[in-house]
């Protein structure tokens, strides 16, 4: 049995991460962490869990941590920047949700963050845990960096035609649309049911954090230099994001389709679907699978990709337990294997 | 493995039935039938089951179903009377998740139901599966009529009571409210997003259709005769029941609290929170819980109690396979024993 | 012109009021305060007002209020206490739509509202607003205190049994669900979009503030003492109360239905609908009406009563503009007479 | 008063028309038709309407209708083209809310509708009812044709741009999300609640029947082809259009911000919000505006204009009522002129 902790899970990626790895045949589930909440049962504050975790809150204990065979951290970021290295000293693996280590340029990190980066040297030794792109390399990590919503559903849908340099990397749109969840668990304004339900709005537009980040990323693939204009909007849902991709294509004889196809043709959590199709989130809802839908109006060299996620699953908890199995070599589908909840 | 076949799941309740049949270990899926989708792949349909099922619809084929170990009736009312008989002379058992066999008074049913009754024998052999109260009996049966939603929530929030004679039983009140998916996947006006979204009503007060199968349960166990007043409401949510059960305690001193929780000790989806709890839908999402909470407002003689379940699940299609499991001899929680999706 | 003022308008009410009275042809807005807020203009906070309200929020000035012919209060509870008096004595009228002077009994509103009375002698001096059993009061009051959302939609849907000794005074339910925004726009995680959409709970079951306002009021016109069972419940959606109002017939031989439509035939903002109708609460959404639908489940001596309004509108800052036209002398549907929006 | 007909109005944008109609102060209701519903009052229908509509539905007469100085046609496709020709003879204006009138090239709108086309030659007489370029002709006209929901939005969000040549009109992008009443009141399985609640999903990418309309109109004022990519998302909401709009630079110093407020400036309906600025959908729920919000990410040569609409009103009903107000020489904002419901 793997020895896991959580620090820090009293948000929708601590309740969500609590929900997989409760089902989870190998995992013995050591401690959860929360200042705020400590000495409460965690299935107090999330009566879904209840019959399912016996465990209360604690105050972040070292020697307790440094017990663990991983910890993840499900924090605000730049907590994990503190905590990481000493867990890392004593042989502890590391699954960080934020985004602390996810950017490699520190400058830039600062710049968006808007904080000082607690630990340089991790973020160049940190695996970015995309498995569709570093399955090796995530397997041998001790330190991953699980990606962020938005990146994951932006990557897998533009990663076939940047691999291929099939279309103009610098002119890429990335029109998504997130559920309500995306923003987290704490109490803002903006959150408020009666000021997100049954309404759109775009937010960010152009100033997202999650925007160099994908840059990076697909930068690793493409020759000619990214430039991504990345419109973030808050959707009345609560889970799920729809990205919705357009990019103009500079060869003319290509079969889109199948290069999908084949690009992801092992890949568990990956789902092409026929030529033309429109996933909706819900399909996904609960779910680790991120599918895609290819369109190309009017045969014109505009592609137009759907790609469809949870934000909270193969956006965030269900990647960094499918990242967890790669690292401890089981298999990759233990735990998240279940199909979405629908309707 | 057990060799399974649906007829009719193209509504919600099979497609519940298929999410959680797709992840359990002993079963075989051998046939799922609908007359309207024959021929389309089960996963065009519902693309939340893409990657689990490779089946298509089929048209019911009485040798293919026959040669199955239990068939699972998800069809409107009145077709498994005419489909029951010749599979259970081939040995078939059956679980039927329609109401064709909950009610033991034909006449009562004909009445409520609005047609002839097909198979009264039937009815009178059928096991009614709540399996809280006829555990045994499931075991042993070969055909089970699936306890409606509502019926599901309500007896589970009042059985304690009526088994101990501690609250007048002629003047219960049941006040229930229902997400739209309770109203079944057809194209009804009234269940169309924009009449249903954002917005709350009563319907069928006094009138609704599970009003005789709960009185028929209820006073099984009472001694005194039972009345209830039943008033549904549709409330704006995808999945859930919320029963709101109002009893006039005839005794002075019991502790209500210990008496559900030692009535529901050894049940594993019965969830006693404590006094004074207000158990969320949200809470049961997609699980097979019911979870119950009591209250006595200011210590007075009038009953509150709150009991939720997912209609879809342990209102249907997840209680239908712990029916199964019973049936089988398998755990009991086998493929149904995961968490709600919260959020 | 009537010149107004509104202290606190930051909140569901504030934006209500403003949605309103911008819209009144005897109205002109002359200050709306927000220590918080204030410099900002209020179609800054609520852009739906762009284009019909030209003003900023003012930290409160007492003289500047003083000059207003009507203040509405939109506050926290306790606040009006201290605000209130130096006003009046000013000769200014007030409106006031938090709790401060609903509850005559001081003792008790200091137990349910847990701090001191701030302004006793006023309490006895206020009005309670709800037209239906007070316009001449109203009509010559200095002081108001608008009805909460609950109680307008409870007593509007119980008075007519009350009034004429028709039911058991002592064994009411009220089991009530409720839109979100009756919870504020203040960030607390409960109110959140992903805590609160499509689920469904009880809260403060028997021990809601309104209660004690309900039972206050309904004592006036009822000879036996009145004993109700409040149960709210939080509701997905973002406006809307559904009253279902259970009680209990003392008399057999009476025509219900021509009782309340005889009560309210002159009343223009209460719609008493066919028998056995089901009001929804969209069908009053936006706007000044409460329906009611009547019940009489089998012919039995249990009435149901379904009462519907908007929280924010009949419910809170439509009633108040009522009030402002009945102590202005206006009619009394001016700028409060438009149909609800649906869908 | 003017005497006013509506032919079909049981779906979404024909209750839209009566909520608005019903409080215009220069309009006398004469008759309200459907065949289906007919002799059944329209406050039956639509309770919502109870208390300021007492008029039945009744079956189309020709009479009845000639004898209106106008007539609303919110019919499915095709049906004005047959009854709109005797109504004109008889001196009737026609504003028809359908598409049978909104595409000039008959042979264009044949492909798109997929029916023959009943009266070309009223195609061409037919104004496009866009009161931001067309307002004389309108004025002016006998048959309007009442522009498309997504067309409003995407037009105005596009117009400046396209009238002074400062984008690149063939690699236009109108990534769309639309509530979903713009799906209409009809009972289709896409449209259920739980079919369409907490998800989002494209459909009819690059193929969908405003695109033909949209290019038509653009093309109006732009000198270079105009090529479109038109993507529509069904989004969790009920009522709104947020139209997220990309359009590329061709010129460098140019002040957009001041362009739009320029063109706008004395539009009543037309609210350009300061630069940056994200409207929310909400922000005009019920109301006729459109809110712009303009942005160019990074300073570069991509501009992302957000352009929000409620797809009933400024979409559809409240547009056709400035129609008719421009046609009858009233004030343009009469019965119109209400700020949005939020929240």
């Amino acid at each position: 049995m793997i020895k896991v902790g959580i620090v820090g899970a009293t948000g929708y990626t601590g309740v969500e991460l609590l929900r997989l790895l409760a089902m989870h045949p190998e995992v013995e589930l050591k401690t959860v962490t929360s200042r705020g909440e400590a000495g409460k049962p965690v299935s107090e504050l999330f009566p879904s869990l209840r019959g399912h975790l016996d465990i209360c809150f604690s105050v972040p204990d070292a020697k307790t941590l440094a017990a663990c065979d991983v910890v993840f951290f499900a924090t605000p970021h730049g907590v994990a920047h503190g905590l990481a290295r000493p867990l890392m000293d004593a042989g502890v693996k590391i699954i960080d949700l934020s985004a602390d280590f996810r950017i490699k340029d520190i400058a830039l990190w600062e710049k968006w963050y808007g904080q000082t980066h607690g630990a340089p040297e991790l973020a160049e030794q940190a695996v970015y845990g995309l498995p569709e792109t570093n399955r090796e390399q995530i397997a041998a990590a001790q330190l991953v960096a699980c990606p962020g919503c938005y990146p994951t559903a932006v990557q897998l849908g533009l990663l076939p035609l940047l691999e291929h340099e099939l279309v103009d990397a610098s002119s890429l749109i990335a029109d998504c649309k997130s559920g309500v969840s995306g923003g987290g668990r704490g109490a803002k304004v903006g959150s408020l049911m009666c000021e997100s339900a049954d309404s759109m709005k775009a937010y960010a537009v152009g100033a997202h954090r999650h925007s160099p980040e994908i840059v990076q990323q697909l930068s690793l693939t493409s020759i000619q230099p990214v430039k991504l204009t990345f419109v973030p909007h808050l959707s009345p849902m609560i889970r799920g994001i729809h990205a919705t991709l357009y990019a103009r294509l500079n060869v003319e004889d290509v079969d889109i389709q199948s290069l999908y196809e084949q690009r992801y043709i092992n890949e568990p959590f990956v789902d092409v679907m026929p030529f033309g199709s429109t996933p909706e989130t819900r399909s996904v809802r609960g779910s680790n699978y991120c599918r895609i839908g290819i369109h190309r109006p009017e045969g014109g060299d505009l592609l137009v990709i759907c790609s469809v996620i949870d934000n909270l699953t193969k956006g965030s908890s269900g990647q960094a337990i499918q990242i967890m199995n790669l690292m401890f070599g089981l298999p990759e589908q233990t735990a998240i294997n279940q199909p979405a909840l629908l309707p």
